[in-house]
């Protein structure tokens, strides 16, 4: 043969003629094939797996011949025996290319593999960790050329690697010494690069193969959330959540900040209580997961700006007032220790999202990150509903950004039978149009309350309160029966004609369920709780309808609902509540914890990083607190606007008559409701 | 006139034509004249002062006018007044350029002053500290515009002082709201730059006028020496000085490496003394020098490898032991925290000097950047005593570097009335060669032993021991006196024809004093001491040798004597004992505590950071432990080799005869030697 043979990688399709005799791992390196290797070729990661293919392959002009690579190796053999090889895979540091050939690097061999996400309609996440492994081997100490271990492996690193300028943490430098002679010289470190010059995270004998981790975590007002990832696949490995226990300060955030105001320390008091927190769940979730806390070399921090002040232990009282001035607004990147993350080993890093202004924190950035509507060509709606909501609307052209203060009554608090999502909480109501009966599922059972078996089902957990998405579906559900006008006002009996209507002082109350009979509570729906919800809906969708007027539409063609409220709420319901503007159906969608993934997708990729922080100086910030539409939007936003299901054509719901029970509104007649 | 007027500025000498109007400061920056200014030009930190020439100057070829500068305003006036300003000292910012001028930019008004060091050889410090004070006017918070406090303010340090990429540690974050708002969005800001991006280090409301610090430490074995230096003048403030607590863990480095050895966790007790030490040193320097902790933001350390490993936290078991392996051998940027300095802010930063090698620490680092001898002409040959001696040798052409393991006897250690250095410690002795009578002198008081009111000056100190210095002027004239042979054998009473000389066993001490009637110690020189001397000096010559061999050369042009030992040793008794080469005595002088000065030009200059770390790539190493040629000249230098002062032409000494006491030598006649 004249020519040197021919090598094509799949998928990539990049091809390239090598002289025979080359390894496969180092055609892909010259070629830019996106083809792992801890240790660099020494057939020891067996990270570079590839599957060559044999046969006639017209599509890459390829004709393979059964010897196109050199026979399975010492090398192959041994790692086949001790670790199991897949049929077919070769060690791309092994395999010598002898003649044209077809190599296709499967997903767990790319260094950029793509991450699933669970949400079919999301992006996969592209792996670009900030922290890699490298095995390397380092010189030996000679006294002649007395430089110390750190700059022999610094200079290892230049030539293995590339890595230029390593720097180190004393935590690191302290254990250098002794794994490197217990590994006589041959050591995985693994490299943090994250902006700055490439940081010294983890030194272990010979190949590291417990794997590094890192921590994305949502640092919400009332619960934390956190996914223990793999800096390698990006997979999670274990999930925990806590509640924030700066509740007891406060329920929302200005509650907090008052506190901080009222008690001086008060800041210190409330950000050592977070980190804590944090601390002790960081240490539960390693242990969940088995995971060697030494090996959680990052944390990647979302949250709401009071929240990110706290966790930083800055004063919060400046986003309390206007100009609701940040102390710090961009992305940080700072030692994990601290934030006192003492569950971390002392040289970990830690990464906080960027805050888009006063009110709109880097967990409202991380929503933009997950669910990316700067990049969707329709005009989407992005609601991350918590004790505040996060507000996105944009598509290709712009984005705009606000919070709204909703307060926790979507959470539960706030309302006469409310309590947390948990077992016995009723999530899901439906009140029929004729009887104006009830039915209900709790969390932690699958019937309704009207099927069989159902009261043996919860027996355990008993019926103790209504929960978020509950009293969502009951406030929607009451104004679809005819039971409250649209004003909010509950109806008596009488006008009603229903005997669940219950007088309270001068008001009535909807009575969902009485357990008293066997000790349990009586749950009712109040006028106070329908106001509660009222302020909380009009809040939410005072916050959408001045993105709107600022992007000067009257319609959204998608909503994604986000946040673990989002995904449990029943999309019809916040439509007749009036929470969200009215879209079809199957135009909305729930995006589970974006805040949480928006954290995940900044673990697993710096480019993620790098684009969030360009990002959110893109997104223009609209504030709430002092813009005079606001409450004009919130005073109009009152009213439960649907008497019907919005799109009645799509929910084959009939539309029921207008009914009213104050003084400003009209009884008429009403008509059945048929779902 | 058509001509814009022209300005000369003394020093420098540099000269422009300006528009008529233009301040002095400003016309100072576009010439690029050294002058300083903290408020960028606002008329506030007065550091802008210069001195404007009236009258003919044929030497700038100017004829200046009275009106060549706009009158005293406002600003000046009020400074005047409340601050005083030196009779004909203008502020730069202010007075404008009306005519032509000669403009004196004095001292203390330029940023890269000079700082004179004491030695009157050695070179003037040029200040170029890494930290430094910027006035800055920082952007309000507008809702509109939500950008963080920090960012703002970066903008405003980018702006204004040209500062690019701010960084902040979260100590100093968490500092940032307040004093802006304090100081009405005007403060004064440290800003810290070596090698990476510039980071935020303090900030303070308004001007800051209480100065910034460092601290210059040189950490030796034995002691730990501490310098306050102002990082604006480069002045020391305040120094102090404490023993290093490691000493209960071992005299000597090799014993603190085997107490490491023999006890596990030994190595983090020592590092916890010493961190311990260092801290409590801060705080007391601090307070003594009456200066806030909070404005002392960095600290340069000087150490040997041991004391630098056990500082950083590093095993040092690896420096007892072939190769000699350092774990880290560069320079080091530390946060300061990371060394345990509690008395310093959270965000100050450290710096550690590289270490030469496995024996040639940070502090020989220093040394060569304090009496640079890769400039000197001569070949000059640099010795530090400590417990360890770090010698250099070298001229423009090459250094070479090592160290010797003398042990503690140079610093009265070992010896049997040996003491260290403090009041009451004998520190000079002479004997009569006639009638081998001691006259002496002791710390405390300046009088000899032999003069009117020595009793009465002593009475509270007493007569207490003999110090390092002591002791080798007691062994170099008792040679000179004939009392012992070139092998360092001491004669008998007898033999010697000297009473003094007592017997002890086989052996023979000279009595310097007897305090017994008094209640006081009886002080002799015995054998066993000369032998510790012995073996000191032979390892300090032997080190001195090997590098003369290595640059082969059978003679140095001057020698430096550095360390406080090296301030206080007769260089005629160290030239009499063998301690260093002969050479011309006016060829021989002191540097003081050369490391510490290397420390406190670290200090004070970023660009002589970035020399000295080139320079000790540049140093040639040889190391003392394997070489077989320093075990030769260690036994060759055994001896005692001048029966007389070397160069008597100089010194006016008469040679003495030959004495030999014990069996190798022969006992001759000997003559009378004058002083």
């Amino acid at each position: 043969m004249s020519k040197d043979p021919l090598v094509v990688f799949t998928p990539s399709g990049k091809r390239g003629r090598f002289p025979s005799g080359t390894p496969v791992l180092d055609a892909a390196r010259k070629l830019g094939v996106d083809l792992d290797s801890v240790c660099g070729g020494r057939g020891i990661c067996s990270k570079c797996q590839v599957q060559p293919s044999y046969g006639e392959f017209s599509k890459h002009g390829v004709t393979v011949a059964p010897d196109a690579l050199s026979g399975i190796n010492a090398v192959e053999e041994r790692y086949d025996r001790i670790r199991g090889l897949k049929p077919g895979r070769r060690l791309g540091c092994q395999a010598q290319i002898l003649g044209d050939v077809v190599i296709d690097v499967p997903p767990e061999s790319q260094v950029h593999r793509q991450v699933v996400r669970k949400a079919a309609s999301a992006r996969a996440i592209t792996m670009d960790p900030a922290t890699r492994l490298h095995y390397v081997e380092v010189a030996e100490p000679d006294m002649h050329v007395p430089t110390g271990d750190f700059e022999r492996l610094s200079t290892a690193l230049r030539e293995q690697w590339g890595v230029e300028g390593l720097r180190a943490d004393l935590a690191v430098l302290t254990t250098l010494q002794k794994a490197l002679r217990k590994g006589a010289w041959k050591v995985t470190v693994a490299v943090h690069t994250d902006g700055g010059a490439p940081e010294l995270l983890a030194v272990w004998p010979g190949l590291h193969e417990g794997g590094i981790y890192g921590l994305a975590v949502d640092v919400g007002s009332t619960t934390i959330a956190a996914h223990l990832t793999s800096l390698e696949t990006g997979e999670v490995v274990a999930s925990a959540g806590i509640m924030n226990p700066q509740i007891r300060f406060g329920e929302d955030l200005m509650s907090r900040v008052s506190y901080a105001m009222m008690n001086p320390g008060g800041d210190a008091e409330m950000t050592r209580a977070v980190r804590e927190a944090l601390d002790k769940l960081a240490a539960e979730i390693a242990v969940e997961a088995q995971v060697d806390p030494a090996t959680i070399l990052e944390a990647v921090f979302v949250c709401n700006p009071v929240m990110h002040h706290l966790l930083l232990g800055i004063d919060p009282v400046e986003l309390g007032q206007a100009p609701f001035a940040l102390a710090v607004s961009d992305s940080l990147r700072l030692p994990a220790k601290s934030l006192d993350l003492t569950a971390l080993p002392a040289q970990a890093r830690a990464y906080i999202l960027p805050c888009i202004a006063g009110h709109v924190g880097a967990d409202a950035a991380a929503v933009a990150l997950s669910e990316e509507p700067g990049k969707s060509e329709d005009l989407v709606l992005v609601v991350d509903v918590g004790t505040n909501a996060e507000i996105l609307l944009g598509n290709t052209t712009r984005v705009l950004a606000c919070s709204s203060p909703t307060g926790p009554a979507f959470e539960g608090a706030q309302i006469s039978s409310g309590q947390r999502a948990a077992p016995g909480a009723i999530e899901a109501i439906r009140i029929d149009p004729v009887t104006r009966a009830p039915r209900f599922r709790v969390i932690g059972c699958e019937l309704w309350s009207d099927e069989d078996g159902f009261a043996e089902a919860t027996a355990q957990t008993g019926i103790t309160g209504i929960c978020g998405s509950g009293i969502i579906e009951a406030v929607a559900e009451m104004r679809l029966a005819g039971l409250m006008d649209e004003n909010g006002l509950n109806g008596s009996p009488e006008a009603t004609g229903c005997d669940r209507m219950l007088a309270e002082g001068r008001t009535y109350s909807y009575l969902v369920h009485d357990g008293s009979a066997d000790g349990g509570p009586v749950l009712t729906v109040t006028q106070g709780d329908i106001r509660a919800i009222q302020l909380a809906k009009s809040a939410l969708y005072a916050g959408a309808r001045l993105l709107m007027d600022e992007m000067q539409t009257e319609t959204v063609d998608r909503v994604v609902l986000a946040g673990a409220f989002g995904a449990h709420i029943s999309p019809l319901h916040a439509m007749v509540l009036g929470m969200i503007p009215d879209v079809p159906l199957d135009k909305v969608s729930s995006a589970g914890n974006a805040a949480g993934t928006g954290a995940r997708i900044a673990l697993c990729s710096v480019a993620a990083r790098r684009e969030i922080e360009r990002v959110v100086r893109e997104i223009t910030k609209v504030e709430t607190a002092i813009e005079p539409r606001f409450q004009e939007h919130f005073v109009a936003a009152n009213a439960i606007p649907h008497k019907t299901a919005p799109f009645p054509e799509l929910h084959k719901i009939v539309q029921i008559p207008n009914v009213a029970f104050g003084a400003a509104s009209e009884a008429t007649g009403r008509r059945r409701r048929r779902r």
